[in-house]
Protein backbone atom coordinates (compact mmCIF):
# COMPACT_ATOMS: atom_id res chain seq x y z
CA UNK A 1 0.00 0.00 0.00
CA UNK A 2 1.67 3.24 -1.09
CA UNK A 3 -0.44 6.29 0.19
CA UNK A 4 -2.67 6.33 3.49
CA UNK A 5 -4.01 9.82 3.19
CA UNK A 6 -6.33 11.47 5.42
CA UNK A 7 -9.89 10.65 4.31
CA UNK A 8 -11.95 13.70 2.94
CA UNK A 9 -14.03 15.00 6.00
CA UNK A 10 -17.03 13.81 4.19
CA UNK A 11 -15.70 9.76 4.59
CA UNK A 12 -15.38 9.95 8.20
CA UNK A 13 -17.36 7.41 9.62
CA UNK A 14 -18.79 8.27 13.19
CA UNK A 15 -17.43 6.30 16.12
CA UNK A 16 -18.28 6.59 19.69
CA UNK A 17 -15.88 8.17 21.55
CA UNK A 18 -13.71 6.50 24.45
CA UNK A 19 -16.47 8.15 27.31
CA UNK A 20 -19.76 7.10 25.32
CA UNK A 21 -19.06 3.03 24.54
CA UNK A 22 -21.11 1.18 26.97
CA UNK A 23 -20.80 -2.28 28.22
CA UNK A 24 -23.67 -3.82 26.83
CA UNK A 25 -23.47 -2.67 23.56
CA UNK A 26 -20.01 -3.85 23.29
CA UNK A 27 -20.99 -7.30 24.43
CA UNK A 28 -24.30 -7.46 21.82
CA UNK A 29 -21.24 -6.78 19.10
CA UNK A 30 -19.70 -9.76 20.33
CA UNK A 31 -22.59 -11.89 20.55
CA UNK A 32 -22.78 -12.23 17.09
CA UNK A 33 -20.77 -15.74 15.51
CA UNK A 34 -19.87 -13.35 12.39
CA UNK A 35 -19.00 -10.16 14.28
CA UNK A 36 -16.92 -12.21 16.98
CA UNK A 37 -15.11 -14.08 14.07
CA UNK A 38 -14.56 -10.57 12.92
CA UNK A 39 -12.79 -9.57 16.60
CA UNK A 40 -10.65 -12.92 16.49
CA UNK A 41 -9.43 -12.37 13.07
CA UNK A 42 -8.27 -8.70 14.05
CA UNK A 43 -7.05 -9.96 17.41
CA UNK A 44 -4.60 -12.32 16.10
CA UNK A 45 -3.38 -9.87 13.13
CA UNK A 46 -3.18 -7.09 15.68
CA UNK A 47 -3.00 -4.57 13.11
CA UNK A 48 -6.15 -3.25 10.35
CA UNK A 49 -7.26 -5.69 7.86
CA UNK A 50 -9.31 -4.23 5.26
CA UNK A 51 -13.12 -5.33 5.28
CA UNK A 52 -12.44 -6.92 1.52
CA UNK A 53 -9.82 -9.16 3.78
CA UNK A 54 -12.90 -10.74 5.36
CA UNK A 55 -14.67 -13.68 3.66
CA UNK A 56 -18.20 -14.14 5.38
CA UNK A 57 -20.49 -16.46 4.02
CA UNK A 58 -23.49 -13.74 4.18
CA UNK A 59 -24.26 -10.92 2.03
CA UNK A 60 -21.71 -7.94 1.69
CA UNK A 61 -24.85 -5.80 3.11
CA UNK A 62 -25.08 -7.93 5.93
CA UNK A 63 -21.43 -7.82 6.07
CA UNK A 64 -21.43 -3.96 6.02
CA UNK A 65 -24.23 -4.11 8.45
CA UNK A 66 -21.99 -6.25 11.30
CA UNK A 67 -18.84 -4.10 10.79
CA UNK A 68 -21.19 -1.14 11.48
CA UNK A 69 -22.49 -3.01 14.69
CA UNK A 70 -18.89 -3.39 15.51
CA UNK A 71 -18.02 0.02 14.68
CA UNK A 72 -20.87 1.83 16.64
CA UNK A 73 -20.45 -0.42 19.46
CA UNK A 74 -16.65 1.20 20.16
CA UNK A 75 -15.02 -2.66 19.34
CA UNK A 76 -13.53 -1.24 15.95
CA UNK A 77 -12.41 1.79 14.09
CA UNK A 78 -12.94 2.35 10.73
CA UNK A 79 -10.96 4.45 8.50
CA UNK A 80 -10.81 4.68 4.59
CA UNK A 81 -7.13 4.45 3.55
CA UNK A 82 -7.22 5.37 -0.48
CA UNK A 83 -10.31 3.13 -1.48
CA UNK A 84 -9.80 0.54 1.36
CA UNK A 85 -12.07 0.47 4.50
CA UNK A 86 -9.40 -0.34 6.92
CA UNK A 87 -10.70 -1.83 10.09
CA UNK A 88 -8.37 -1.98 14.18
CA UNK A 89 -9.60 -3.27 16.80
CA UNK A 90 -9.62 -0.35 19.55
CA UNK A 91 -7.74 -2.03 22.09
CA UNK A 92 -6.55 0.93 23.92
CA UNK A 93 -9.96 2.10 24.86
CA UNK A 94 -11.60 -1.23 25.38
CA UNK A 95 -8.56 -2.22 28.06
CA UNK A 96 -9.28 1.27 29.73
CA UNK A 97 -12.99 1.18 29.84
CA UNK A 98 -12.93 -2.64 31.15
CA UNK A 99 -9.70 -4.44 32.01
CA UNK A 100 -9.53 -8.20 30.78
CA UNK A 101 -12.60 -8.19 29.46
CA UNK A 102 -11.52 -8.81 25.55
CA UNK A 103 -9.10 -10.89 26.61
CA UNK A 104 -10.96 -13.62 28.24
CA UNK A 105 -13.84 -13.32 25.49
CA UNK A 106 -11.44 -14.23 22.89
CA UNK A 107 -9.48 -17.03 25.46
CA UNK A 108 -13.32 -18.25 25.32
CA UNK A 109 -14.00 -18.07 21.69
CA UNK A 110 -10.65 -20.15 21.11
CA UNK A 111 -11.91 -22.62 24.41
CA UNK A 112 -14.95 -23.45 22.76
CA UNK A 113 -13.70 -23.60 18.70
CA UNK A 114 -11.07 -26.45 20.08
CA UNK A 115 -14.03 -27.72 22.30
CA UNK A 116 -16.30 -27.90 19.45
CA UNK A 117 -13.84 -29.07 16.60
CA UNK A 118 -13.14 -32.22 19.04
CA UNK A 119 -16.55 -33.72 19.38
CA UNK B 1 -47.76 -14.19 43.79
CA UNK B 2 -50.73 -16.91 43.69
CA UNK B 3 -50.27 -19.55 41.18
CA UNK B 4 -49.81 -19.52 37.19
CA UNK B 5 -49.04 -22.86 37.35
CA UNK B 6 -48.71 -25.09 34.51
CA UNK B 7 -48.85 -28.93 34.13
CA UNK B 8 -47.15 -30.52 36.73
CA UNK B 9 -44.63 -32.30 34.23
CA UNK B 10 -44.38 -28.20 32.62
CA UNK B 11 -42.57 -27.24 35.52
CA UNK B 12 -39.19 -28.64 35.08
CA UNK B 13 -37.99 -25.65 32.66
CA UNK B 14 -35.54 -26.50 29.87
CA UNK B 15 -31.95 -25.88 30.54
CA UNK B 16 -28.73 -26.38 28.23
CA UNK B 17 -26.61 -28.91 29.48
CA UNK B 18 -22.97 -27.66 29.83
CA UNK B 19 -21.86 -28.77 26.37
CA UNK B 20 -24.22 -27.06 24.64
CA UNK B 21 -23.99 -23.46 26.34
CA UNK B 22 -22.42 -21.06 23.41
CA UNK B 23 -20.38 -18.38 24.35
CA UNK B 24 -22.66 -16.21 21.81
CA UNK B 25 -25.66 -16.73 23.32
CA UNK B 26 -23.91 -16.17 26.99
CA UNK B 27 -23.19 -12.78 25.57
CA UNK B 28 -26.17 -12.16 24.05
CA UNK B 29 -27.95 -12.77 27.78
CA UNK B 30 -25.40 -10.47 29.28
CA UNK B 31 -26.05 -8.00 26.18
CA UNK B 32 -29.00 -6.20 27.38
CA UNK B 33 -29.17 -3.69 30.30
CA UNK B 34 -32.25 -5.38 32.39
CA UNK B 35 -30.64 -9.11 31.81
CA UNK B 36 -27.07 -7.83 32.97
CA UNK B 37 -28.71 -6.03 36.25
CA UNK B 38 -30.47 -9.30 37.17
CA UNK B 39 -27.33 -11.35 36.67
CA UNK B 40 -25.29 -8.57 38.86
CA UNK B 41 -27.96 -9.28 41.74
CA UNK B 42 -27.83 -12.44 41.30
CA UNK B 43 -23.66 -12.93 41.50
CA UNK B 44 -23.96 -9.84 44.63
CA UNK B 45 -26.61 -12.71 46.42
CA UNK B 46 -24.20 -15.84 45.61
CA UNK B 47 -27.83 -17.41 45.72
CA UNK B 48 -31.01 -18.34 44.25
CA UNK B 49 -33.48 -15.16 44.32
CA UNK B 50 -37.41 -15.49 42.81
CA UNK B 51 -38.28 -14.15 40.45
CA UNK B 52 -40.49 -11.74 42.75
CA UNK B 53 -37.75 -10.39 44.21
CA UNK B 54 -36.63 -8.43 40.80
CA UNK B 55 -38.36 -5.29 40.32
CA UNK B 56 -37.63 -4.46 37.00
CA UNK B 57 -38.50 -0.90 35.37
CA UNK B 58 -40.75 -3.22 32.73
CA UNK B 59 -44.00 -5.40 32.50
CA UNK B 60 -44.21 -8.78 33.28
CA UNK B 61 -44.42 -10.40 30.32
CA UNK B 62 -40.56 -9.03 29.50
CA UNK B 63 -39.20 -9.80 32.70
CA UNK B 64 -40.29 -13.15 32.01
CA UNK B 65 -38.87 -13.26 28.67
CA UNK B 66 -35.38 -11.62 29.99
CA UNK B 67 -35.38 -14.66 32.28
CA UNK B 68 -36.26 -16.89 29.98
CA UNK B 69 -33.19 -15.69 27.88
CA UNK B 70 -31.24 -15.95 30.22
CA UNK B 71 -31.87 -19.43 31.26
CA UNK B 72 -31.99 -20.84 27.68
CA UNK B 73 -28.33 -19.10 26.93
CA UNK B 74 -27.60 -21.03 30.07
CA UNK B 75 -26.39 -17.98 32.45
CA UNK B 76 -29.03 -19.11 35.18
CA UNK B 77 -31.21 -22.04 36.24
CA UNK B 78 -34.60 -21.54 37.03
CA UNK B 79 -36.23 -24.13 39.16
CA UNK B 80 -39.89 -24.32 40.71
CA UNK B 81 -39.49 -24.42 44.67
CA UNK B 82 -43.22 -24.46 45.90
CA UNK B 83 -45.14 -22.19 43.82
CA UNK B 84 -41.84 -19.74 43.62
CA UNK B 85 -39.41 -19.81 40.71
CA UNK B 86 -35.85 -19.27 42.18
CA UNK B 87 -33.00 -18.26 39.95
CA UNK B 88 -29.27 -18.79 40.34
CA UNK B 89 -26.56 -18.25 37.98
CA UNK B 90 -24.49 -21.55 36.48
CA UNK B 91 -21.49 -19.91 37.69
CA UNK B 92 -19.52 -23.44 37.98
CA UNK B 93 -20.84 -24.20 34.16
CA UNK B 94 -19.81 -20.85 33.28
CA UNK B 95 -16.43 -21.42 34.66
CA UNK B 96 -15.39 -24.27 33.37
CA UNK B 97 -16.12 -23.23 29.86
CA UNK B 98 -15.09 -20.14 29.91
CA UNK B 99 -12.72 -19.17 32.96
CA UNK B 100 -12.97 -15.70 34.13
CA UNK B 101 -14.93 -14.36 31.76
CA UNK B 102 -18.33 -13.52 34.03
CA UNK B 103 -16.59 -12.29 36.85
CA UNK B 104 -15.18 -9.71 34.01
CA UNK B 105 -18.01 -9.00 32.44
CA UNK B 106 -19.39 -8.46 36.50
CA UNK B 107 -16.27 -6.20 37.04
CA UNK B 108 -16.64 -4.36 33.62
CA UNK B 109 -20.22 -3.54 34.65
CA UNK B 110 -19.47 -2.03 38.05
CA UNK B 111 -16.68 0.04 36.44
CA UNK B 112 -19.26 1.53 34.08
CA UNK B 113 -21.74 2.44 37.07
CA UNK B 114 -19.27 4.19 38.64
CA UNK B 115 -18.02 5.92 35.94
CA UNK B 116 -21.39 7.27 34.54
CA UNK B 117 -22.41 7.31 38.28
CA UNK B 118 -19.61 10.13 38.73
CA UNK B 119 -20.21 12.17 35.74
Amino acid sequence: MTTAAPAPSGRDLPHPPRAEIRLESVLHALSDPMRLQVVRQLAADGGELSCSHFVLPVTKSTTTHHFRVLRESGVIRQVYRGTAKMNGLRTDDLEALFPGLLGRVLEAADRQEERLGAR
